[in-house]
């Protein structure tokens, strides 16, 4: 069932974007200690459960030489390997045909490239250009791009200045959400696509194993989770099967896979001890109205009695 | 290998795009006869070996009746089921939400819009709207948007007043190939992203067995193989698994997988019989270069005996 393993290394990056989910820039130092990231790969590559191995940031392509060593501890294991990057070391043409050349050499299936006009005052479209130019050479690396958009930054100049080096990439645009410094963005902004009462859309659209840079383990890899307390770490030497075990008995995740998010709503809206929560009728992402209810400790602890007599329930 | 099955219903469309691989028209009536098309659907349905069956057309939406028919043959068989429309039926959001719904209950895992400026007098952009927006209620049937593209219609201004109803979805731009109707178009028009010189992209991006609406079997679903000879049908009765095997043991496909497209270039650039056929340095597709080699009898027939040879060499 948990089939993909998601690494953030580090939130340092070149770019200090106001809609980050991570607050990442230039200045940010927090990390796993590289030792811990070395000995967790190694244990992920081993595990012949786990089918894709991702690596995201804050930049990985800053600390290459030791992106480059991780790929290295997975190449033997014949993992899907799938990278996400702002693409900003598409500036130098010669450094992209290298970084493609290892990319093949080390099985990377995928490359998500994060562009938008965020991005754009810390990464040159021309970097973005050369990236997706540069990929038809080499088939066996997919790219895409992703763009985060709200209201006013549509991102449509940049699809239009892109031209031609888009063709074959699959674009996709996602509403931002209100996490990590996109808080700081005018509420008006954000587009809220989904509505309450799209009954279908209210359950978990992924459940994934992320190793964030912060220490914790999360169990999907929205930008939302990390705003959360739904946190599945209980030791450093923790394995992966202990996370999925933690992730399969939990009765809060059990409710969320089997309920969906309706069963929570219902209860917070029913009961007069969450009126400090508000549940919004339309909103950008299923994940927004996961961050709202699990974003603290007290939420959970208040939804307790309740998922505890469920859990009686199934008894 | 062989695990997705397409058929091309018929070529009856609403619109008549002057881009149109199969020159798709109101007054078009190609089409297999619906008696052969429901047991062809009943024997891809009961082979454990296909994961996937698709249907295209023309406009599959145009005799719904039909469609339903056929999807009602393959639903106990819990087949992946992927779709493909110009989308003119989203002008009716009553319509829209109906056949989302039937959708979900036919296991419609994808459905495929192809909008771009060629279809635009034909469809109206609100129905595309209607489509992308309804999809957010309907989780379980992914929507995607393919475009072709040429220099002059980028369809950027498409992208544009598609505005948030896109959002979350894969929109891919296609360069345009001089196929079908497409050979029409102004050559100045087609953009050449690919050269002869990158290798690794001169081999076939992917075999599938297609079920054409004028009764050929061809090897790939690419616009361009529909003007080749490249023609598995033997027999009315033909089994998928003779057709498999058939693609298997052809010589011709041995070597396109084996060798690439290099191998056929060589020759034809090579051998002065050839002189006929002028392989383009650059290209939208290596599709394009498949259809240049393979679009009559007579190449075919002068490339035997250096196919013949090399078989000869594997024995």
């Amino acid at each position: 069932m948990y089939k993909n393993a998601v690494v953030n290394l580090g939130s340092k990056c070149n770019a200090a974007c106001e809609h980050c989910c991570f607050s990442c820039s230039p200045a940010s130092t927090e990390s796993m200690d590289k030792s811990y990231i070395r000995k967790l790969v190694s244990h992920l590559s081993e595990n012949n459960n786990i089918n894709v191995i991702s690596f995201t940031g804050g930049e990985i392509f800053l600390d290459y030489p030791f992106l480059k060593e991780l790929l290295e501890i997975v190449r033997p294991y014949k993992k899907v390997v799938t990278l996400i990057s702002n693409g900003f070391w598409g500036i130098s043409s010669k450094r992209t045909i290298r970084y493609f050349e290892e990319m093949e050499y080390y099985n990377v299936d995928a490359l998500t490239i994060s562009y938008d006009e965020f991005h754009e005052p810390y990464v040159k479209i021309e970097a973005i250009r050369n990236i997706m130019e540069c990929s038809r050479i080499f088939p066996k690396t997919r790219v895409s791009l992703n763009m985060a958009v709200t209201k006013d930054k549509m991102s449509n100049r940049i699809l239009e200045d892109l031209g031609d080096s888009i063709l074959g990439i699959r674009v996709t645009k996602f509403p931002l959400m209100p996490v990590g410094e996109a808080k700081n963005i005018e509420s008006d902004q954000f587009q809220h696509i989904y509505k309450l009462s799209n009954e279908k859309r209210l359950f978990c659209p992924g459940f994934e194993i992320v190793y964030h840079f912060n220490g914790n383990i999360y169990p999907c890899c929205s930008p939302a989770v990390f705003d959360t307390k739904l946190n599945l770490r209980e030791s450093e030497e923790q394995t992966f099967e202990r996370t999925v075990e933690k992730l399969h008995s939990n009765i809060l995740f059990y409710i969320m896979r089997k309920e969906g998010f309706r069963w929570f709503i219902n209860v917070i809206q029913e009961n007069p001890e969450f009126e400090h929560i508000e549940i919004p009728e339309q909103f950008s992402s299923i994940c927004n109205v996961c961050n709202i209810i699990f974003r603290n400790e007290e939420n959970i602890d208040l939804l307790t009695p309740y998922m505890m007599e469920y859990y009686e329930g199934l008894l």
